[in-house]
């Protein structure tokens, strides 16, 4: 794809940084002509930060989140709810809540959504796991935090019927308008979702 | 502008990748997690790839290109035409003249262009070097390849004015119809240009 321009270890420099999301070729190139311009300030940096990652990071036995303890930080940490659990797909999805300070909760990853069509099934979920901690008597409430997708939905439904014997409340997101969101872009589905689950005011 | 929701060492991670070009606060994230996740395949070529051109790359003292060897791999290829000197502001033009194999001469790289406004001057662009090479008898052209902007054609003018000195023919990039380009999309300037410097078909 590249045509080698610079020496062979320029150019694995920018394939591998081509492998990143969010960066194509070009982007790549320009990435990595901007590390080698700023080697103190930003590429001998990233390197050693690379290593510290690589060196420490690890997945929390517990949960699943990605943290340098294990378990992580949510799930050590006393000031959070041990009665609810937050099922997410992803690492980026309970990042994403944190970022919003959306729960008081501890999180449970599943790794990804069931998807027939791309070959995900059960068992490359960590539901066992979830099923288990439902079952401990701290655990009230399990709050389903999965995309409002076809694929999201499919694996909620499938956790749940799972989650019947365990003594807890299983509830999920609520569907409504994006907060300044408008009417008038919104699909119909969402606006008819909100409007059945509209609040008092 | 990130809050922190992952440990110190993958927030530091984060903040770094932010800084690259074409990478946000939220796509850094994601190449993060990407990373993360794909520690042997990904993290760890990449934290070695970073190490290797932090240890070895260097700019060629000839012409300024980036390299790891000194002079450059274009400066001591034998069959690269020593009688001409492609003038280019940055090593990403350089690199974009080298996927075209736009020319078989060598480069000289300035490192900018003029730009008062940045504060940009003369002693920051390695015209000093330019000049000293062009009075070089084996050198019969010096062709600009700097961009079709202001600072662009104001540093052509300002480099084309010190080397009337030397005994070189100064040439620059064509104007015209970009190749694939619709002549209805194109701005006045550029079809002028392509019309006053038409060629026998």
């Amino acid at each position: 794809m590249a045509i080698a321009v610079a020496g062979p270890e320029i150019e694995r420099l920018i394939q591998l940084l081509a492998r990143l999301p969010g960066l194509g070729p070009r982007s790549a190139r320009r990435a990595a002509l901007h590390l080698i311009k700023k080697r103190d300030a930003l590429m001998t940096p990233l390197a050693s930060a690379l290593q510290v990652a690589i060196d420490k990071i690890e997945v929390c036995k517990t949960c699943g989140n990605i943290d340098t303890q294990n378990p992580c930080t949510v799930c050590t940490d006393p000031r959070r709810d041990p009665s609810i659990i937050v099922v997410v797909a992803d690492v980026a999805d309970l990042w994403a809540l944190e970022r919003a300070s959306a729960t008081n909760g501890r999180y449970h990853v599943l790794g990804a959504t069931l998807s027939p069509l791309d070959g995900v099934g059960p068992d490359d979920l960590t539901i066992d796991a979830l099923v288990a901690r439902a079952h401990d008597p701290a655990v009230g409430e399990i709050i389903l935090a999965l995309n409002a997708t076809v694929d999201g939905q499919t694996t909620a439904h499938y956790v749940t019927d799972l989650l019947q014997d365990a003594n807890v409340k299983v509830t999920r997101l609520a569907h409504g308008v994006p907060v300044g969101g408008e009417l008038d872009y919104l699909d119909e589905g969402t606006l008819s979702a909100a409007m059945r689950q509209r609040t008092l005011f």
